[in-house]
């Protein structure tokens, strides 16, 4: 398969969305301007986007709204178990472990780590806080599939190259930093304060130019 | 001043988190090539992204660590006071709301609302829940400056577009969809699922494909 943009990949995510809800609302066929109103997009990037994998509806019927939900969950990965440890066990973290809607899509959090001798041991959403000194033999071991770095800023790429020596594929990267791993390494970004930074930028520069 | 792109602003915000750390350790002057190398790019794009803004540092000598922490700090709004509301009290909004990284930098949670009669009146965070029925009202009388978007994507468009027409012109978006509004208003989207459902693409697609 070629290398799909992730540009790409995010519209599946939120193609699939909207045919689930579709599903539950016994919706059976769907058109691809319904898909691309939903995407953000037009209904030609729509079949395109769809093209990379397979052939999916007929002209002028739309899409089989259940065959192409199963389709999407299968390219994108849900349904199986994926299996994450998250590394850096603050405020984030605790977050993250408490979102229901990981589960629900098939992450699991197998096992947390931290550095600081006070939360190693301890209790954690049901998990024991393992030290982060243990990180590469547990990864050998354990073989989790992503990794959720919630560690902060100059102790990401360390962590980041000891993750992917010891085998790990994907990172979740919460620290406001870019890591620099080999290109078989898959890294995501998430940075909420970047973001909300973004905003006051453009609402700064708003006032400046006089709501321009 | 020109339209600056949201890639530009990213890393203004990747640079002043590296000044930050470098004002507490006592550094003074700090090079292109190093805040490069914390930001992801190159030291020619660092010259280029700060260019846009004024004239910084001088050539050989590097950077003025807290001069410059201090102009990027006014370019991207911190240090002034932003008003967020928080539309959907559902569990990312009470992880949003509990994350301390926000009014660290400026963002102060004001009010938050959601639909739904359980909710409505009930204590969250120190905030008592509002009824989303009042939002325009309350946008026009309060002024907040952001409204953060935790609702379920089947509401986030006409929400959004509800509080755009009451005058809110930032928006970071939780919801699965991509919102269609007027030019004026700049729309942020996190997504954590679907970043790691970028992931779980990826896994699965190498897996395919023989781990190449």
């Amino acid at each position: 398969m070629k290398r799909i943009a992730d540009s790409t990949v995010r519209r599946l995510s939120i193609y699939l969305r909207f045919l689930e809800d579709s599903v539950l609302q016994g919706i059976r066929t769907i058109s691809s301007e319904e898909l691309a109103r939903r995407g953000g997009t037009t209904s030609a990037q729509v079949r395109k986007d769809l093209s990379f994998f397979g052939s999916f509806g007929k002209r002028g019927l739309g899409y089989p709204v259940p065959e192409l939900t199963t389709a999407l969950r299968d390219i994108l990965g849900i349904g199986r178990e994926w299996r994450i440890i998250i590394i850096g066990a603050g405020k984030i973290g605790t977050a993250l472990a408490q979102y229901g809607g990981f589960r629900q899509r098939g992450f699991q959090v197998v096992a947390v780590y931290d550095s600081d001798p006070q939360k190693i041991g301890s209790r954690w959403d049901g998990h024991e806080v393992r030290d982060v000194v243990d990180i590469d033999h547990d990864i050998a071991a354990d073989r989790p599939d992503i990794a959720v770095l919630t560690v902060p800023a100059e102790e990401a790429q360390a962590i980041g190259e000891r993750v992917a020596a010891a085998g790990l594929r994907a990172i979740l990267n919460f620290a406001p930093v870019q890591l620099h791993l080999s290109s078989d390494v898959t890294v995501r970004n998430v940075n909420m304060a970047m973001e909300l930074e973004g905003l006051s930028f453009a609402l700064t520069n708003r006032e400046k130019n006089g709501n321009d």
